[in-house]
């Protein structure tokens, strides 16, 4: 099932430099993780915005949520979902 | 170039049944002729709304400006477009 | 899987009495069956407004779009989606 | 008497952990009593979001208004109410 | 029990002035009868809009939904519902 | 001459207890005093929310003011004024 | 007592042209009258707009009231009110 | 003096085939005039709208509501003003 | 040249008492002065809120950023500039 | 390709002196190099707002995204990106 996925991060302004480097290290590994899994299926930076484009391929709204409340950013962004269904102009629907 | 593309369509109350046929049959040509020369790369339904998010993948803003301008359905649409770049967490980015 | 669904109605105000009786009875009867086959979990009145909050529990995105999508009234609906997931606090979740 | 309760939570960037966990330990217990009593009556969690959406079956206003003021987490949330009423085209309302 | 609601009425631009006349009748009468029985607490316009505050002291939400549901300016209103509760500094709560 | 007034409040999360205990017992005695003087007519608590809906009967805009301004919780308030009128649907109205 | 208003106008696409100079000249007329009168201090366009900004000078609401509905344009306006009080930084404030 | 003037076009469902192509084309000389005469410095399109983004560089306040009240599709826009000033990052500041 | 400006305060809640006191009295020294001047027309209190209504009557556009940048509290201001012309109905138009 | 730019500034409240001053200081300085080389084409003070209105001539959504990304002001502004393409009725195009 698919999913579009808009987050837009905010760091607060005195973050610790260290702890805001780990957690934007920590950040791009689960993403890796998640992209390498199939389940993270498109990430694009939205242009001149802190934020994101993502689409992601998983198997019901528990798993979304599961992997979404887990990303090291959570504390700091606000998430858009919505859900995505095959249009009836698709290549793909025949 | 990348784009992310919102579409919501309003058809009027009482639009004529053949103008909307016929139109609904043009947008969906359109948007097939689109697919296969690989400019609109992905087109979803979003659930439960008369609506649709879409990746361009064009040479530029005024090509993608072209290709919304002459959507059959254009003049019932409200639109919105999100420029994308690449995420550095995108594995493709290394 | 569970999603509420928020729908908003707007009759256009010169709509055909017969057309109207008719369309408010099919979609009666539509989600009717729904409710019996167990897809259309809930569905409440919010008061003064012309609106429902409803709770489905569908298979995927695709069935909640194929749902609402042939609602009778969809053409005169402003409809919301919001995917839910079990709530740590809920007791269900032990 | 029922009503449809959204809650969303924003905890303070540097809140302290130990009144952090106490807070919510509270707060679930607090949700599990109401649970029990069969005034909190439905509990979810909107996917990708700190929030939830919760359906209260209470005796009045003033009783609605009492369990949320002291809900723990209130200090921290934004909290929307609509209050519901029985929709015509519910199964039980024959 | 109390609820503040606030009307905004948008009657449309080519209503038959009879149906006109006879509606807006019908509402006053209609908020007279209601106001006689202690249902209807308060009515006020509001400055500069077609518009009213008013207060409303029903027996619970389906009540309040039945009032104004039927209110013969129903189908032009737009409607805001605020479930209300006693306040601890109103001098009535000691 | 009457208004409706939304008071909104938001205290700051780090405020010392001392300071909001006597805070708000001010903002108690001072709403008191204005409802014996017969200015501050009404007051509800909006149900979920940190917010009363009141209905002042003064003088004029220049005694609104005073009286708003110099509200205890003033500076952690958010504030809505509707100026009211005479309905003529009111029963009062003849 | 000061009010600023702010009036938007809004004519419906299909206006008849005798009903439109028609309104037009009773609007200018009415407002011509109360300016004389001194109750509408001052009339201002917002540039690129079909608006007024307006100073009103008038005994209560229930004036301010009576004034606006009966604008000529009225129903075709969406009209914002603004309570105004003397600043202390008013020169005239002393 | 220059002011970045933003509008949006929305032409109604039904309008005349004859009166449309008229107006665009007033509307294109009307434009062409101003930018020959330098008070219209710019206009773009903005992508995928029926919009166009212009700059304005005139004698004052009431050049410009007079040029924008006369354009031929004044009636069918949305108009969104902003004065500007020279930055101090501007080279041409110094 | 004529503007309406909003302006709404919001002072940061921990602000240094001895820096609030000297910063209001140069607020008002400054605006004082422009009023002598005749740049800064009128000033009213918006009723019930830290925000005040102006009009200000200047050479141009340059000019009016000038004043509001150097506004005392214009680091805590939130302003909103509306440019003004003429409005035909204004007795002084003839 | 054209890019209209809109950004608004918001410093820390209690930003250290020093470093506003050097962040303002590379900040312009950054936009020197940038006017110098063609891709900043415009930029314009927002009259009475801490904002610009920029125009950007770049070579694709990349090359936008990398030049607002290294912004030294980006982590205190709001940004909002509008496409643009050739406007019909610019006289350049004929």
């Amino acid at each position: 099932m698919l999913y579009a996925v808009r987050m837009d991060v905010a760091l607060p302004p005195g973050m610790d430099s260290d702890v805001r480097t780990d957690t934007l290290a920590r950040e791009k590994a689960y993403s890796h993780d998640l992209q390498r899994a199939g389940e993270w299926v498109s990430i694009w930076r939205c242009v001149g915005q802190y934020s994101n484009l993502s689409i992601f391929d998983v198997a019901d709204n528990e798993r979304l949520h599961e992997i979404l409340w887990n990303l090291p950013l959570f504390p700091y962004m606000t998430i858009d979902v919505t859900p995505l269904a095959q249009h009836p102009s698709d290549l793909a629907a025949g």
